[in-house]
């Protein structure tokens, strides 16, 4: 196993076995393999972990802030309200300054797509891409794996069907990304000005469907994963959100109607990764039943955010030394 | 002992059997008898605990933070400025999401009274009311019944004055249900527009006297329980403040003027959640005086909330498992 | 050594003596003599520490955050957006609560100068300033003493050059107190507006010269030390701030320009407590090369910060009971 990066911005910082070894990583965490308590990452140095989220987050951060007391690291909320940054200081000179009073990593969400392009090679602290703009969101792709994984088994083979705004998800882009590398086909459905007229070029486009025709993508899908409609980005009006439901969204009545009649031999599993728009993407029977998987992957994002915390601060030479 | 409820909403969830339960507990903390430093709730599972403050608070909030941390909990700030709740989604939903992450128990303050009825049965996690709007504010009465019983050694057979806007404030609420249990009969006096035409048909009506007249609550009463007139919620003319300390608040001189006329013996204990209108409910050499007990609330303040904290966590067995 | 005072506001709350343990201890923390992992400052109570930033700040506080993390304290961040203080209750009221909660010293930033004056005596809780307005900034000027140190060996004999808004600097009066203590003579620089026209007659004068040729405080200075061009300060044109740099910032080419020509025969260490304004007191290349000492001050802060709130909670007696 090499060394892992020192920046996590999008799904290709990471190899495929780098990856493995993050899931298999967050598997022993939620196993409680390691033992409880707080388990320090280095017996001699207590790292010291900061959170930057330049734009409102709850779910993310906290399980970030939750993974990192998990971790027995010491924690640092850097708030954006008050920032440097807000009186003209560069990102970079700000994660300087972070780095010489001894923060090892710094997770940061912000508006902005791309803005850790500058810091590819050798950022000025270890970094985590907690979301930037409409970019990549990879610790979220990653702890959807594994909940794919927890629940079917394994996800070659299987296909899962995004559906809602593609082009400006984030999370989309990082699965699409991470899970072709898993022999994961991946079916992009929703109304046509939210679908890509055209796939990135260094994607694997044979791994790739898309369409405009949300029935199709329930009925060839194995996982069904909402995207949340963004209504602060979208200025339409009221009734898009209203018609979006019987359109593109999924009710359950409209799944058990597809058992009914035969077109599916039993309901897919749903996931969405928060916060769901009750009423547009799902409806709230969905949203209360068992197939509703949501809260799965609420549990597994502190394991996997554990998992990817400490490979990025031990640089882990082998899988004993877990 | 029973189990302690999964929600502390009002006083009335608790049995007064696990109320002396949280007295007892709350003074061995006080009086160091627990071993100094941090004492896990379990030595197995270090408890994840969040706050959510959905109205602002300093006192309270940072009462249970200390609290928290003194028992070797860990701790996430649920920011509300920036939380889902803020994007639409159901505090149910939220909390679902919060026990998902391993949060063990959330304590909330919010302005809206009975925002917890939803969740009297099978709450989607603990909680603890931290302030519901002008409805309860258990966990406050609990430790100023704690300080009486530390001032006076008993509250059986005494009198406490709660004397302001009786029918807005949410600790009065709470002190209703709370010290009658106890023998200690309570007194409410104010301004007639803030007093009850009638009482809660619930509660042991013997235990109640209801006064336009502060100096009669100051002569029949052994504690003097002032609560603060919310100048945020009245749009009365600043002239209202200015008559109100002449005729419902207490200053140091009105009461030395009782001594010297022979009306009272003594002077009585004065106590107040906090924080106080210096010029309205209270004049400044009261508070500055030895007579007022507020801090002794403060301090207790902690040892009360770790009490409560700690029997949510344990569902405690018997005493001598402490 | 006498005790350390129960409040550091200005730099003269300190003896000689104590300033120099302050630094002793604080190298011997960034040695790391002291053993690794969290070593508490007491065996039997850990103590409590508070922050309340009532003036917009991130490295000071933070620094202070990390400084208390690694001393193994618990933390409570007093939030000044929230606080009783907008209430209308008083300072003093506000940090006996603190006191009576527990916690043993608070760090208070305050857009009021002198307003710890109040308190010189008998103090409600141990107070650090962490930046009052226009008058001090202790902390700041002891780190950058260390960080003197660390770079020349000495202070005796050498001169600071303190160049900017020298009158509305708190770091700038921190330093004015401080360093002629151990010998070091200070020349005040900047537009003659940013000039005092006369000094603090309790300065010892002698070690103080003042004057707005930036060039001649250059070659006459072994550090020089930027001030912050506070542009909330200021209303002034843009075409204030663009002149600024060639009147009196500094750039790396001017430096050079100066060693080219022989006036110095090195170009000498730069110093800012941050953030930088750049463009306006230096320019990129300067910030970029390695005559920018500000990062090395930024890791001095986490250990001064240590020094101090250890000095302030344990009363040392002795060098041996560090």
């Amino acid at each position: 196993m090499n060394g892992f990066p020192p920046i996590l911005a999008e799904i290709n910082n990471l190899s495929k076995d780098q990856i493995t070894w993050l899931l298999y990583s967050a598997k022993r965490f939620k196993l409680g393999v390691v033992p409880v308590g707080k388990y320090q990452i280095s017996d001699t140095h207590q790292p010291i972990i900061a959170t930057s989220f330049l734009e409102n987050s709850t779910r993310t951060k906290h399980s970030f802030v939750i993974a990192i007391q998990k971790l027995g690291a010491m924690y640092v909320d850097f708030n954006a309200e008050t920032s440097s940054l807000k009186k003209g200081e560069s990102l970079e000179e700000t994660l300087l300054t972070l780095s010489h009073q001894g923060v090892d990593l710094c997770i940061i969400r912000t508006s902005v797509s791309h803005q850790f392009d500058e810091f590819k090679t050798n950022p000025p602290i270890r970094i985590i891409n907690g979301g930037d703009g409409i970019n990549q969101h990879p610790s979220q792709a990653l702890l959807d794996l594994m909940t794919f994984i927890d629940d079917g088994g394994e996800v070659k083979g299987r296909t899962v069907a995004i559906i809602g705004d593609c082009i400006h998800s984030r999370v989309a882009h990082s699965l699409m990304e991470l899970l072709p590398q898993f022999g994961c086909k991946i079916l992009l459905a929703g109304p046509e000005e939210c679908l890509p007229k055209q796939l990135d070029s260094r994607l694997d486009t044979s791994m790739f469907h898309v369409t405009t025709d949300t029935e199709e993508a329930i009925l060839k899908s194995d996982f069904l994963y909402l995207l949340r409609i963004q209504k602060e980005r979208h200025s339409g009006p009221a009734a898009y959100y209203e018609s979006y439901l019987h359109k593109h969204g999924v009710s359950l009545s409209r799944l058990e109607g597809l058992m009914a009649n035969g077109k599916i031999s039993k309901v897919p599993r749903i996931y969405h990764p928060g916060p769901a728009n009750v009423g547009v993407e799902l409806d709230m029977a969905l949203l209360k039943s068992r197939h509703y998987r949501a809260h799965a992957q609420v549990t597994n994002s502190v394991y996997m955010r554990m998992s990817i915390i400490k490979a990025m601060l031990t640089n882990l030479g082998d899988v004993s030394s877990a």
